[in-house]
This record gives C-alpha cells, sequence and structure tokens, in this order.
C-alpha cells in the first residue's frame, strides 16, 4: 500500500537542524551573478550514505567523497556548479580535498565529515583561485531558510528549481526528509551531472540508511533515462542527523521498511523532474513493461526501447509507432517471442500478438500527440515487471548539445 | 598485406553467368512508378550462404530465407521495398513463400533455391495485390546488364546507388565479385534495413563460403554504427556459380583466404557507402580504439562511443569534445584506467593519460570541422584494436525520423 505524504516548505533545510548556503564565485560565468556554490551542513552529527555514478571515469570529487563516506559520518556537503572536475588528475584530487578542507575548517569538522560533489565541464582544472574566497564566505550565509538557495546554485541549465520536502510517520515518529536535485544527461552538454542530496532529521541507523538509499535509487533516479549516457559526476547524498527523536531505526525493522518508502517517494518526485525538465524534451513517457521471465529481462527490454534513437525520434514526432517499439524489444537481448507481445498506448492497444491491433491509427495519435503518455509492453512471458520514465529526442536537442564553443570562449581556452 | 582490387561496371551482374531485373509493382509508392521489386538469377546452380540481423523479432523474409538456405544452394534472390513484410504473423510467411514460389515456377527452380527479401515498413501486410503482378513481369526482364537496375529497386530513402564490382585473383584464377545494397537505421525510419547481395563466379565449397561471409561480416557491416538500432530485416547473401572454372576452393585453404579478403573489400566498401549515405548525415568519422586488453574490450570501447547521442551530437558541432569521448569510454564496461586513455583528432593529440593534452583547441575543432576525419583511442591496457565507421547525429535525422505519417496516409490506413 502507498502513503500519502505531506509535503512542507524548505527542502534540504525542512529536517530540524539543517542549514544552507550559496554563494557566486564566477565558476558558471565570471561575467555574471549565479549562485554555482552550496552547502548543506547539519549543526548535529549525522550518518550518512550515498551512491556515485558507475561510470568508470569517475570525478574526482566522487573519488573523495566515496573516500570520505566510509564511515558513513558527513555532516556537510559543498558543491559547485560549472566545472566537473574530471578528467583533472591528482591535482584535481587536491583541489577536491582542498573544497572539504576549506568548508571543515571554520566549521570545526574533519575532513572527512564534509561531502564534495561537482557539476559542469570535464576535462578542465577546477579555478581555484575563484572557488577558494567563495568558499571563506559560504559558512557565513548558513541559514535555516536557505534550502532553496542551495537548489538554485547547483542548477546548470536546468530550467526549474527541483526540491521536496515531506513529512513521514516513520515507526510512529513524525519525520522530516528534503531533497534538491539537479537535472542528468539530456540537460547539459558533458555537464551531464545529476546531484541529489537528502537531509532527514529521522534516527537511522547506519546499516538502515545504507540500504534504504541503495533500494531507493533503485527504484528512482535508476528508472530515468534521457540520452541513455551515464556521467562521470552522478552523486546521491544523504545525511540523518536523528533530531526528530525516537528509538534508533535498525536494518530490516518495520520502521526502516517505512523510512524506504518515504525516501523512494521523494526521489521518484525528484527523478521525474529531471526528466520532465530535459531542455527541449517535448514528452514525458511512462514505460511500463510486463510479463516478463525475469526482472533482468524486463530492464533490458525498457531501457532498449527508452534509449532508441528511432522511437525517441517518433515521439517527438506524435507518431505511435509500435514496429520502432517491437524492433528495439527484439534486439534488446531479453527472452521473448514475437507472436506473444502486446504493446498498447493508454488503454489502446497497438499491437496484439505481434501484429497490428484493430485501434484506429487516428485513436493512437491522438494519445501520443499528449504531452505525457503511457506505453505498456506485455511480453506475457512470465511476472516480473519495470518501470521506466523517459522522453523524446528533438532536433532541438541535438542542436543544444552541438557544441560547448561558448563554454570554451567564457573559460577563455577557446 | 592489402591486395589491390580493379574495380569493374555491372554490379551484381559483374561476374560470368549472372543476370538482374527490377520492375515497378506501386508499393513505394502508388502514384510513382520507382522501381521497388528486383529479381537476380544464376544461369547455373550455385553454392550460396548469407548473414541474417541478430534481432529476435525477425521479419517473415528472414524466417523463410534462412530455411531456404539451409542446402546453400540459392540460385536466385527475389526482393522488394517499401513494406518489410515483418510483424505479420503467419500470413506474412505465406506472403514471402508465395515470393519465391511465384519466382521459382517461371525460372524452372525448386522454391528453396530462392531467397526472400524485404526493405521498408514494420507491421503493415505486403500488399501481394500489387506484388503478384509485378512478380510475374520479373523474369522477363532480367538481362546481363541489369545490375544496377536491381541496385536501384531496393533503395528507399538511400540517395546514391551502392554498389560495386571487382576482380581477383583467387588461387590464381581470375575471378569476379559483385554486390549492391542498401543502407541501414539511419537512413530510413522503421524502414530500418540493410540488405547486400553478393553474386561471384568463383567456384567455391559451401563450407569454404560459409565460413568466409561470417568472417566478412565481421570485418565489414558489423564494423558501421548509425544510429544504434539493429533492424528485423538485415539481411546479406552471397551466391557463387563457380562459372570462373579452376578447382574448387576448399574451406581453410589459401585461395579460401584470398577470397575472404576479397569479399571483406567489397563488404567494407559498400558499408562505408551505407554510413557516407546515411540522410541528414554530415560527418564520417572512423574511429579507431588500440590497446584494449581484448578484442570485446576494445569492442566495446568503439560501440558505446559511436552510439552516444552526446558524442554524435558534438561532431555535428564540429566539437573536438573528447570529454564526451571518455565518459562513454568509462561506462563501456571495458576494462580501463582513466590515466592511461590517449584520444586523439588525426595526430593531433586531444587528451594524454587522461588529460587535456596540451594541442591548441583550434587547431583540433579544426580537424573536428572536416567532413572526414579519424579518431583515435589508445587504452594502452593490451593489444587488441577494433575501427567502427560512424557518423554525428543531426537535428535534421531526428526531424527526418519524427514521424511515418506520410507513409500512413499514402497506404491508406492513416
Amino acid at each position: 500500500m502507498k502513503m500519502a505524504y505531506k509535503t512542507v516548505k524548505g527542502g534540504v533545510c525542512a529536517p530540524q537542524g539543517f542549514l544552507g548556503a550559496a554563494v557566486s564565485c564566477g565558476v558558471k560565468n565570471p561575467k555574471d551573478r549565479r549562485t554555482d556554490l552550496a552547502l548543506i551542513y547539519s549543526e548535529h552529527p549525522c550518518v550518512s550514505a550515498g551512491t556515485f555514478t558507475t561510470n568508470r571515469v569517475k570525478a574526482a570529487p566522487v573519488k573523495v567523497t566515496q573516500a570520505h563516506l566510509r564511515a558513513q559520518e558527513l555532516r556537510a556537503i559543498v558543491a559547485n556548479s560549472g566545472n566537473a572536475n574530471a578528467c583533472t588528475g591528482v591535482h584535481g584530487i587536491e583541489d577536491a580535498r582542498s573544497m572539504a578542507k576549506l568548508i571543515a575548517l571554520p566549521l570545526g569538522l574533519k575532513q572527512r565529515e564534509v561531502g564534495v560533489c561537482s557539476t559542469g565541464v570535464i576535462g578542465i582544472p577546477l579555478p581555484m583561485d575563484r572557488i577558494t574566497p567563495g568558499l571563506a564566505l559560504l559558512p557565513g550565509h548558513l541559514n535555516s531558510k536557505g534550502g532553496t538557495e542551495v537548489a538554485k546554485a547547483i542548477m546548470t541549465s536546468d530550467t526549474t528549481i527541483k526540491e521536496i520536502a515531506i513529512t513521514a510517520s516513520i515507526g510512529g515518529q513524525k519525520v522530516r526528509i528534503g531533497a534538491c536535485a539537479k537535472g542528468a544527461g539530456m540537460i547539459c552538454p558533458s555537464m551531464a551531472t545529476m546531484l541529489c542530496f537528502v537531509t532527514t532529521d529521522a534516527n537511522l541507523s547506519k546499516t538502515c540508511l545504507h540500504k534504504t538509499i541503495l533500494e531507493a535509487v533503485e527504484g528512482s533516479f535508476n528508472r530515468i533515462c534521457i540520452d541513455g549516457d551515464m556521467s562521470t559526476n552522478d552523486t546521491v547524498l544523504v545525511l540523518a542527523n536523528g533530531q526528530a527523536g525516537g528509538p534508533r531505526i535498525a536494518r530490516g525493522s518495520k520502521a526502516c521498511r517505512e523510512f524506504r518508502e518515504a525516501l523512494q517517494h521523494v526521489l521518484l518526485k525528484l527523478a521525474q523532474s529531471c526528466v520532465k525538465d530535459g531542455e527541449r524534451v517535448r514528452k514525458f513517457v511512462t514505460l511500463e513493461v510486463r510479463g516478463a521471465s525475469t526482472y533482468l529481462d524486463a530492464k533490458k527490454v525498457a531501457e532498449a526501447v527508452a534509449k532508441s534513437a528511432l522511437v525517441k525520434a517518433s515521439w517527438n514526432g506524435d507518431d505511435p509507432n509500435w514496429g520502432r517499439i517491437i524492433h528495439a524489444i527484439g534486439y534488446s537481448r531479453a527472452r521473448i517471442r514475437e507472436e506473444l507481445i502486446d504493446i498498447s498506448y493508454e488503454d489502446k492497444p497497438a499491437c496484439e500478438g505481434g501484429l497490428m491491433a484493430k485501434t484506429p491509427h487516428k485513436l493512437l495519435r491522438d494519445i501520443a500527440a499528449r504531452d505525457s503518455f503511457t506505453i505498456t509492453v506485455n511480453l506475457h512471458q512470465g511476472k516480473a515487471d519495470y518501470t521506466i520514465y523517459t522522453t523524446d529526442l528533438s532536433p532541438e536537442y541535438i542542436d543544444f548539445n552541438r557544441s560547448e564553443y561558448s563554454y570554451w570562449k567564457n573559460s577563455g581556452l577557446g
């Protein structure tokens, strides 16, 4: 049974004891004053957990934060936008460590209590001459209403602020979960980074939090597919400071499951916001694969369809083209039998038993013309399901991603 | 050592004893007279071999031709364009069998001596009322100069005729190989079909021909990547009638290797023509992966880079964006060490040891602005290499593939 959660204001500062701050230091663009450096800080010690990109090329801040996170005691997160600090070698590692150190010192934290994130262009050294003065200013700006400022500062070409906060009853205790994110691949050329920061005042054990975040990300951010590219910097971090009180929630308990459900709700909302904000995106498509032999087969089919350039182009053109969908299913490597496959747009069958259904084409086109619709693929092989949230691929997307020359010009490297 | 081959005229009719024919039967578009039905016929018995799409959704003609090919004695190929006869159920199988039968009868062949191919839209029954009269006309049009007519009739939105014929010295004997093809994925919406027909007068054993075609396709058509979509209908067929004389060439012999090399030369030329004719394509990119641990790793890296929408968009924009390339390498699942990776555009390093190289950005941009260039990735992990031939992804490609509505209108189903 799905729980209902009450939405509250404040983003990552909604849970008790969390402060936020943001400043501009000119990394995004030296010529404007958009904020590009953010800090989240808990006034009390935290347990923490995170998940990271599985790309084998990992940005320096990912490596540094993975090391810092080992003790699961992050209490602050510092993040910059405009430069990913990826493919920057040993200097990049030093720069990421410096960012943690320069925040830890004034806040009286250990360096390993600070998580570091970067999002932006790959392969260019972090401009520490601009970032260092910014870091010095950040702690002075910390305040209990800073959630939205943090959400804004991590945006690159996102067009909407992505934040959410809810209250939930976990083990009978009222707790809050706050979170913000910036969007994925499609939104930004090479700045192909998804960042998500979550705060909560729930009183969680380290093992409960660790397991919970892996499961909740699998049910949310791993279910979105915009352009099939996986970033070097993707990071989800959760900080839990226990200020809501109540007994510590242990792994395997009913309260731990309740927390996972609430966390997954929060992450799924943010993941869907990232998809919807894919720039130059016209469609939000929910793709449900049903009746696969195995979970992995269902996932293979969903990902093959969601990544097909031809399928995505047809969505952009309002074309209910089930032929392209079935051909992507065919090369997905999942176990299928063509003659069993059903495909429908909302409740209207387009393909039944591998053949064209009798639904008038006009009806299907009317559905495909909507901004948002659901496609259901039933393989009739077994009982495994998988749902993915995805988008069309537009001529404007390609155009938008053709060149980063403007960035190179701004950075003085062009 | 690479052999030099002499190019000759005539396409699939260049080898001795092969005839070709094409007629228009209104499957492409009832309103115009473009040819859309083709026949290749050998005056003498042949040995034959083929390779087919690995898509688990296979078109009816693929299934029928696979069955006919079992004895390796195809002597004729009949092909239509405009309709793929895919996802058409048992009726589709019957229609494909009818096509073979209606050609076999007047030519005095067994049904299983005729290969059948279709290319076009998926999921719509083959209009046999138009195809049957066309089939009746075809044999009467057979002639020894029909090669180019065949190559034209299988085109859909291809803009160039793709045919080639060469002479080669195989086991000391002068033989001819002729071939024609129609292009791949990008060229055509849902009509995502690559067809390639090869004829030769070489005197080959069945086992030599079978092994040879698999190897030659692996070194040619499997090395091209336009949009990452794999069709339901892809087919390569080779007919060898032995009219050049000389002893029969056995598998494992020097002559068999010589033939494989000549065949691969022919297929690679056609494969590259398909890539270059990708409509709305601006760039022909040769991507060489070197120094991988294994052949499979080299292939994984090449395919990840060649399929990345972000990498392809950057090529479209003349942007020498090595950051996107390294991030695709990172998610390719190949064994890599970021700090060993070199990436260069022609002979100019863009990335050395995972870091930005010192080559001025302007120099790299000048190379990326060319119509055709080579990118070399060296992983410095081992000795395995893999080369892939690929293209940019253009806004016009997406626009072109947005809708098949015009097709639906023409077919009277819209």
